[in-house]
């Protein structure tokens, strides 16, 4: 393997010569041998040139840097965020907890891609582009990095997680008007219970997707709010004056999203309860998922020996062993995503109580953990969507049979006869393996008559 | 000990005389004896006070249910409230999980208190109240529950939480004002770092707690909606038109906050995403407090061999073997509440994947975490605010040594020689023991003058 | 109210005069009004007492303390424990972390009745019985409170917990037992699969509380070590030598229970990681109880349109509005504390991590959490199994359908006529709503005397 | 791209020309789109390859397959478990719960694999080896993935868990042996207390690595049971007899690892205990790790205005933003490693708690996240302990000035002339910012020459 030497304020290091990074992320990538390699997420190295390119244009504006400079820059983030220059990030989530090394192995490339794009060759000559009095002007890691954060888990959200649980939610509430007049049993403790429709049973699940994607948007505001400006403490020292509020349109501008700079730098360097409070939505989506992915796999179960009374589509053979088997694999993939994300809002919350002083430093394991829930609830829906949910057909004769002869069809008597003759009818019943309607003629609580015209199911549902 | 009888639909049960619970409350205190007795939150026991006699007022103005009763009712719930009747209400929160005893304890409790204020003795003659059919009328377990919880929880927030957290931020940004032109030394990584002031330090805490406020201001009015009327399994079965809206209306004007009913009722049994939303914000409180908390008792560390910036109020002796000693203890409740709060939400979330079909059955679990953390982190505010923030002060001394010793001054110097050369100032400073500007000069990248001019503690704080 | 004055190394403070404690006790009650009063667990207290009358002993046997001395802190401690002075241990958990303030309340409370038993009054004279001078001789809170924490920890678990489950694991390997030749449907996914016996179904379970038991004994030996003698920071400082052996010797006779001294007293002050250990596997067992509790409702549910192979006692009527409704509530309240065990779980984790130098400052919080867990456990468990576990009866009738139906047993024929032949066979039938003997003559892979030959569920199950 | 056709039991389906991967695989790549391709960690296809291999050796004993067969199946394994056919294995971790795709994924890359090894071409001809019939042999799913589960997650903590964690127990044992005479101030509740020693300060995180390694290996028993040998539901349904003993046994021999049978395999598929059970233990090692790599980071602050009492390796360039700055970047590593793993702990714990009747079906993101944190801890031990244990110095001077001026020495007073006069010394000396020696005398407790006598912090920390 051929070398460079390339040095630091430490001295020198080789590094691959084909590589674009520099002298500080060979030193992490030697340091932190914890984990695959590569392991920081990409949309967090893409969310670094964007707001490479962002303060590049605005150190220009503000007269702190030439426009050569800034167009080469600007070339080198574009091609970062355009995925060319994957291979040249090696770095760990498993390194120092602000980030530093990762926000080097930015600033590295960009300027060794710059001098290459100026024509020269990395390593050789003077630098065109100095890594962290060009790249990183105006900047520290330290504000570098959660802006990074905030920049990549929006866009994530906006991209990923709210298209896909959307989709979802359309589907369920679609489900929910075409099923909308299907009389079922209902299910309390498990047990049998009034009757409702299969398509009201629908409209909780559409509900509780609504006031999650309600409550996710709600934590958007405290996610646009950017660090960038506040430096290395949060006073902004070295940055020129009005930097903060123009990086953060000229980022604003780059990515289409809402940001703004954060009104107090001080918290946003050294805590990232706006993480948390993200992701505390994307939690209460995983809580709402598991109820529902959990429901239709009970509802689906048998086909002969449990509830049976939807069907789900077969996609795939579901056993290794027993021929003929369909398994509701949708299911315990999305539940197996809402587990990972509830022990991701664990390691989030910890982290977050972790700052000290002027930092935080567990800004990567915060990002990375946040990134793969949101990915996580996105995809998973979709696929959920589209291999389950839009497929799911009820099972009628299985319904019917099931609400006919539920017991608790006796509720609809206790306005008549009160709660405890209704009772003694169920139970009776129950003991005797009769229908309610014998019970309670036998008893002489109702006539027949009065019977078939005060228990009906599908008035019990309040739809009819 | 003296007995009466009392029955329920499976029979006979003894019960104390001296209480007013009935045969259903006597069996689920002799099912369930796990933990401490009487468990189950006063709290849920008022808001069930509440509920009750909002809907024997919905139930009267629907005309189905007497004056005569309604008033009876709303007299025996009205004892509740005010707290006279605590030692009937003997249940635990260990019960069945859709807190179907408790609601039947309520039941029972204002049906014989009712019977007595009618003037007869309970267990004799007629039922005045009966309380399934009266009490409960137009209700189920299934819906009266939740909207317990709905009312404890947003009350507790409203009493507790909020106005606790509110009067700490208010400390704590009344400090950032004080002591904003304190210069000190920053620190990241636990490290030396460049200076800001201590208000500066502050007005990020009280930044926190007013995204963390506004975070839960945020989930209110999910918080906000009840599911009376949903009944049994959220159809609404045996309950009068338009009954939920008017209950909402009832139960907003006894309490005084913005309830309303519930768009979905099928959610609103079967889920209580609505708690782990709002303690979603509690625990995102927890996190930033723990913070707080955190860098406080840093700050105080010492009182000799610490870092001693602040001084805290001693408030008791700290040691009962080292004399003298004081200890930052308002810091450490803090942070114990904090860490409870964290695995409470771990509690609540769970408890919330876990609802099947038209039920949730871990509501008495979630609810009583949910009033823990609502509760401890509103009293830990005040006391953490009283006996410490309030009367926190700066030891001047301390905070100007460290600043004036500190290498990271250096970073002045970037945008004048680069950040290369003050790098190898700060350096060999730190290797000679010697100061930067004795290195500075000596290595020529700087005259004195300079160095007095560019260096400035106070000016990189970006205030003065 | 009456008051005398206390005095400590701060001054002087005013005390009910009715209760024992002295200043530092009422310092901290008017200092963290946080959550209900007194909420510090009382098995820690009674633990307390037991270490102050071991202290006082080996004190005694070292000769740094007077036989009269000891006598009367003994008399006093076996006053404690006996439960007859609980009303003067008023503080909460949430106070110092190190629990100083209850190890001064124990202090006080001891020295001040022992100078009433001496025949003088509380407050006057001099003081018989020395609070820090002689009840807290030769220790610290730093040792005490968690010796203390793993003598009450320890105990809980020896009298509540181990039992509890214990006795819930034989009634299951009794049911295994007993059903041992039930044959019934297997499912896997929720979904039918291939027979095995109910019993075989049980015998899971009894072999998950044996290794949940197991598991859990394995963390005994840890939490045996006992800090005491460590007394300020873990040197020793101030106790006579040979006094930490001595003093775990006489815990360990006043106990029966078998600790030891710890052998690195640095890490017992400075870490609780033996409360995360052991708590562990109370969480172990927690998710175990889950999985089991859950079966149990999910195979009970109906009575008619669910599962329904199992029938569980009805304990009581199931709801307020649905009458003759039984629910399984046993498995509700177990499953419940499962999750306040899992979220416990977090807590005292969280607490675990945050020791710093030479104390951690979370001991009453891991403390109260893992009692919590420690108790609800043994006492669900108990309740489960009396009130549902061993009345549990198999619904024949219903097993037998569900088995013969199933079509699954066509996995019988894998080994005859291939998995793919097989498939086609469930999957015509599945699709026909035939059963799988007529699929499979029809189709010729096998003749109709071989299909009842080869497929036959009891022997599908490996015990016939 | 090219294809070719392969089938299932559901049709056929198109796969690329070039890799081995039959129609299932196929299937579940096309629907599970969820997160980044091929997640589904690499140790659980090579146990799968280990398992195949044994199986194949078990089933040729048994007389159920061919001597051939069974060759060809090994050899294909060994390339498997040789790395050298990962481009084959596509599909991800959220897939059915139960692992059936990835069960499948090595089936039909053995059986083509195989096939081509018999010199023929995949797709083409009768199959030499049938995945079903033969690479699944006396196998399903349901016990399969469990048992790789085990095998992958048992190996990676022998190979790099206990290793790693081992290493850096050696260096603190070895570094508090080297420190032993270091006498240094104490520090309770972070502020100054007696004095110990800095080889007793690190004697405590040696012993508490001590514990954390003995509770890991306490769980590997439960670990080494393997589930292999129950097929579809527990019972070993078409497995010959003895073939779990024997192929648990050849496990055993393929991996040098003490693998056995599991005593129940109804369990062994149903739940996943023992799983929770060992990461419970990396949980515990992370509570401690976290501990030791806090205070390392502590004791390490400044350098100039923290504590400084070490100093530890300078590995990288600290900041971007401020020169010559030098973080404790291992312990940031470790300490997120440690966040990790704790929210990996309830992730695995909550998908403990779900398994239903026969199967748990959160296998893959219990394995996944348990692989995770056991590669983690030991990594970053490693990583922790080459590049900042191992390097730890004392820093003399600053550990002297520190230890020499705490107030808290005047503990060695207590058993001289009581607590009381010692804390009124102390609290002079605080107040007037004098010496504890001046205060003493002046106050006449204590000669000049006693003082000198009786405190002296060697003597405190009871090893001189």
């Amino acid at each position: 393997m051929e070398y460079r030497l390339e040095k630091d304020t430490m001295g020198e290091v080789k590094v691959p010569a084909d590589k674009y990074w520099g002298a500080q992320t060979e030193r992490s990538r030697n340091n932190f041998k914890i984990g695959a390699p590569a392991s920081m997420p990409k949309e967090i190295i893409y969310a670094f040139a964007i707001l490479k390119k962002a303060a590049a244009f605005a150190n220009c504006e503000l007269g702190v840097l030439p426009m050569e400079k800034r167009d080469l820059i600007a070339q080198a983030c574009d091609e970062i965020t355009a995925g060319k220059l994957d291979s040249h990030f090696p770095l760990v989530i498993w390194q120092t907890g602000s980030g530093t090394q990762s926000n080097m192995n930015v600033n590295e490339v960009i300027a060794n891609r710059a001098h290459e794009l100026a024509g020269k060759k990395p390593g050789e000559g003077e630098k065109t582009i100095h890594p962290n009095d060009d790249v990183n002007k105006s900047q520290s890691s330290n504000d570098t990095f959660p802006t990074a954060m905030h920049i990549a888990c929006y866009k994530m959200i906006s991209d990923i997680t709210v298209p896909g649980v959307q989709k979802l939610r359309e589907t369920l509430h679609q489900k929910a008007k075409t099923l909308n007049e299907v009389v079922k049993i209902g299910r309390t403790h498990l047990m049998d219970a009034t009757p409702l429709t299969l398509g009201q049973e629908f409209s909780g699940y559409a509900s509780q997707l609504d006031h999650g994607l309600n409550a996710l948007r709600n934590t958007l505001k405290h996610l646009s709010e950017l660090a960038l400006g506040g430096t290395a403490v949060g006073t902004g020292l070295n940055a020129p004056a009005g930097y903060d509020v123009l990086v953060a349109k000229k980022i604003a501008e780059f990515t289409g999203l809402p940001f703004v700079t954060a009104p107090n730098k001080f918290e946003a360097l050294a805590a990232h309860d706006a993480l948390v409070e993200s992701h505390g939505a994307l939690k209460q989506l995983a809580v709402s998922l598991n109820k529902i992915a959990n429901d239709i796999r009970l509802l689906a179960s048998g086909p002969r020996s449990g509830i049976g009374e939807i069907i789900i589509p077969a996609n795939e053979p579901g056993s290794s062993i027993m021929p003929g088997k369909v398994n509701p694999t949708q299911s315990e993939a999305l539940t197996m995503v809402c587990t990972q994300v509830m022990g991701n809002d664990v390691t989030i919350s910890v982290g977050g109580t972790q700052g000290h002083f002027e930092l935080n430093v567990f800004k990567p394991v915060m990002a990375a953990n946040f990134l793969q829930s949101a990915r996580l609830i996105g995809d998973a829906c979709v696929s959920f969507n589209d291999n389950c949910a839009a497929g799911i057909e009820p099972n009628i004769p299985v319904i019917e049979k099931l609400v006919n002869n539920s017991l608790m069809l006796v509720t609809a008597l206790n306005t008549k006869i009160g709660y405890y003759k209704a009772a003694e009818i169920a139970q009776a019943a129950h003991k005797n393996g009769t229908t309610l309607k014998e019970e309670a003629v036998r008893m002489g609580y109702v006539t027949a008559e009065q019977y078939d015209e005060w228990v009906k199911p599908e008035k019990m549902t309040g739809l009819f």
